[in-house]
């Protein structure tokens, strides 16, 4: 049987590309998939049809209808949830807990921005705060709105999260009224296919609202102007080349980056072992060291516990990661499976080098892993792998390598909480970091101390531990995005996202008429 | 008698600098009136004392107490402003009203957000929206905060607005916390040299929190990290190349810019010849052609008219362009000024030429002009320029050269708000274009079209006209900046400007402790 071609979706039709084709397979097994490509197709006319149809067709809905078309994208996705789950199995090296975790995060966060829709009603641009008196009478008036771009939004997604990163991008820009053009990361791909198949099957969106590019992104980004965005998640280096691209300088392209990230988790010196925030703490952990196999860009990298408690805290992980069963994950009882690509294992294991120069590896190592239900010599496994440093180590590595697997390091500090914000601060700016503590002093300082460094910052009491998702996970309502090494990217935060794609224009002038304009009836 | 030199003021001294230094003169008169560069000058080490002197002594600092600087800042301004006015005179080619714009624009500024911090009152940090319920129970909260960024602000000031431009900047910077580093243009310096010296005289601000460059920027743009921005304002090609610096695109350094823009100002069908909103129109346009010369980034260069009247308002352009007297700012009856620079004199004469060849000047020329008590053969003087093209002319300089004078086209437009928005926005992006209409319809059309390509749509109802300082004013509680072409930047407008000095992050936990975090004693 020949291989499946996976198409892209341009210019209102399916369209195969030419040329090579890359090849996507099972990252446990390795067997081959499905291969995709992008050659011949034209990315300007590309780009143009969602400008010139989908711009225009989601300008013309209100914010209530745009999240109607949200709500119908979620429950699109929901109506295939098993046959998605199954994909992201076979394609993603996801274990069907990780496929949940990507595939309802993509639900939620559809159906999150749908009611953010409704509840923007009959709108279609937002009112951006109050009107200003500017004169000395009230006649002579100021007020912000906040309108749709004219331009398209490219949606450049990580292999990680071919659902949720598929929907968290296009749920903001579509409500924005702003058209998508979305490339998933081909190696994963078949998840983001498959929906859009499902969405365009369903035709569930206005032609033009939405294009899929199934390969490599080409020459798509070249074509990018003044009214248009990109939105980018993955690796600073991919992030640099599109922020020093030309055109995207010349035409102040909107570029917004989510990138590498050395995210941290702070045990409070009052957590002692064996209280529940010590192991609400190591619970956290370990879910960020094997949910995706480690592959979650907000997913704790260094584990930073008082010097008095470090080798306990590295014994209890080490204990707990002996029971990660790591294989195949269409087999029962595998509770990790391989990372995505064979690229990413050879740059999982240097970075596993790397980082042991930095102190020692403790648990687990960048040699072959012994995986359960895969062929022999198949797959791209690695086992979980545990570090430690000295209090006070250098370790250049720890604080500015992002190793993006199964792998974190455990990094002693003095119990203060200006000591933790310092040596987190060596990462350069993350996505987020976390303070396990019920010392209500310590968890403000420590707040205060990594907020500028961050987008989120995750307060780990045990009185919120039932809860809680832990930080690895990206919720719709709150901001998501770091400065410095993170990309200094903001996505999400609810209403706070839409600003990427609106521009904010003062509108100045004689209040009723501008009153007319924003619709407010005055007051 | 030999030349002053203006010397920087950088890591807590006034250092002059070595090597060559550069000759600021009288634009009327081309008399040297003082020298200053940067030679020699440790700009990693300026940064540093700024982050580190400056930054934490503005932290310390409540909202209310940093607006109370911001006030002081204003206060002696305003107490030495006859000294300011006399120099922005001599050294900026500026008539005493076009100074009096400058230099009451930055006090204004710095007032109206020395207000904006007492509103805030003794918050150290911004509280981002409301809080958010994320759990099944309150318990498990969100709430976003905004804290100071723990870098330094450079900030790049344009020729044109000496004080204003280091006002505007500084004061939003120093309201949020950010110590500030400011170079000034350097041929229009001694204003923003002796506004600072004055500052430091009275010993305004916290030591670190304002140091001065007085002369080129060197290499103090490579020093930036991820905690630091550089806000910009001048030319698009300077914006690009910062925007192009490796470590800036590396390091995410925080880039606002300010440049080219090629604002419209549109005059509705219904304003007919004679009634009063053609009067304020005409009135507009005459202002911002010969205000400041033509140098304000925010000057109509496009003046849209109805086709059946555009030979109309090129008619009563012309006639009153006939009453402007051009010359040495310090005689009386003058009108206006110089430009700043040779360099600027020779760019727009070549710039009006360009223009030309677009269509045809109806006033003024490229040629020498007669200046009124200037020194025969000195001074960068040029007329005022209008040009005029055909309706439905491709004009392709008219829509993308910005000439940096007082030069403006008239373009012939069908009269339907569609046809005017599509006029504008081959501006590729500006900082604000203006609407003259008392037609309600119009005006929300053509202010819906005009909103995407822009940062402020100025609503020119004649209702308004006594009240309103025009299109070419900045407002301090307004936004500034444009998409596009205008540098894709944002500043001012009341507290959103602060954004750009702020880290924005969210903070997910227990509600009693976020609570206490933020200050927010429950509800």
């Amino acid at each position: 049987m020949p291989l499946l071609t996976l198409r892209s979706y341009v210019s209102g039709a399916w369209a195969e590309g030419k040329g090579t084709l890359q090849t996507l397979v099972n990252p446990a097994t390795e067997e081959p998939l499905a291969q995709a490509g992008t050659g011949g197709i034209d990315m300007a006319a590309a780009l143009d049809h969602a400008r010139t149809k989908g711009g225009p067709a989601l300008r013309a809905l209100s914010f209530a209808e745009r999240g109607a078309l949200l709500k119908a994208m979620s429950d699109v996705i929901q109506g295939h949830r098993d046959e998605i789950l199954d994909l992201a199995v076979k394609n993603g090296g996801n274990t069907r807990s990780d496929a949940k975790f990507d595939v309802d995060g993509a639900t939620f966060t559809l159906s999150s921005y749908a009611q953010i829709g409704q509840s923007l009603g009959d709108a279609k641009f937002v009112v951006d705060g109050e009107g200003i008196q500017l004169g000395r009478t009230p006649r002579f008036h100021g007020q912000h709105i906040a309108v749709p771009r004219r331009g398209v939004a490219v949606h450049i997604n990580a292999f990680n999260f071919p659902a949720w990163g598929f929907a968290e991008k296009a749920a903001v820009a579509l409500l924005a009224g702003v058209p998508v053009v979305s490339k998933p990361a081909t190696s994963s791909g078949m998840v983001a296919h498959r929906i859009t198949e499902l969405l365009l099957e369903g035709a569930v969106l206005p032609e033009g609202a939405l294009s899929l590019l199934m390969g490599s992104a080409g020459d798509v980004l070249e074509h990018l102007g003044p009214q248009d965005v990109v939105a980018f998640t993955g690796s600073g280096d991919t992030g640099i080349k599109i922020r020093s691209m030309p055109n995207v300088i010349r035409h102040s392209v909107r570029v917004n980056v989510e990138a590498d990230s050395l995210n941290a988790a702070v045990l409070g010196p009052d957590a002692a072992p064996g209280s529940e925030t010590y192991d609400f703490f190591l619970k956290d952990v370990l879910r960020d060291m094997t949910q995706k196999a480690g592959q979650k860009c907000t997913a704790i990298r260094r584990v930073l516990a008082p010097s008095s408690v470090a080798a306990q805290v590295r014994d209890d992980l080490v204990e707990r990661l002996r029971s990660v069963t790591v294989g195949n994950p269409a087999q029962e009882g595998v509770r990790m499976g391989p990372v995505a690509t064979a690229d990413q294992l050879q740059d999982v294991r240097l970075g596993i080098g790397q980082l042991g120069a930095d102190g020692r590896i403790v648990f687990g190592s960048a040699a072959e892993v012994q995986a359960v239900g895969a062929p022999a010599r198949k797959g791209f496994f690695v086992s979980p792998v545990l570090v430690e440093v000295e209090a006070g180590a250098a370790a250049p590595t720890v604080h500015s390598r992002e190793v993006f697997g199964p792998v974190a390091t455990v990094v002693p500090y003095s119990g203060s909480a200006e000591d933790a914000a310092g040596i987190v601060a060596r990462g350069g700016g993350g996505l987020v970091s976390s303070v396990y503590s019920e010392d209500v002093a310590f968890t403000s300082d420590l707040v205060l101390g990594l907020a500028p460094h961050h987008g989120r910052v995750f307060l780990g009491s045990a009185k919120i531990a039932e809860a809680s998702p832990g930080p690895g996970t990206v919720l719709p309502l709150l901001v998501h995005g770091g400065p410095g090494r993170a990309g200094g990217g903001e996505e999400l935060g609810g209403l706070r996202g839409l600003g990427f794609y609106l521009q904010r224009v003062a509108l100045e002038g004689s209040r009723p008429v501008i009153d007319r304009i924003t619709g407010n009836k005055g007051s």
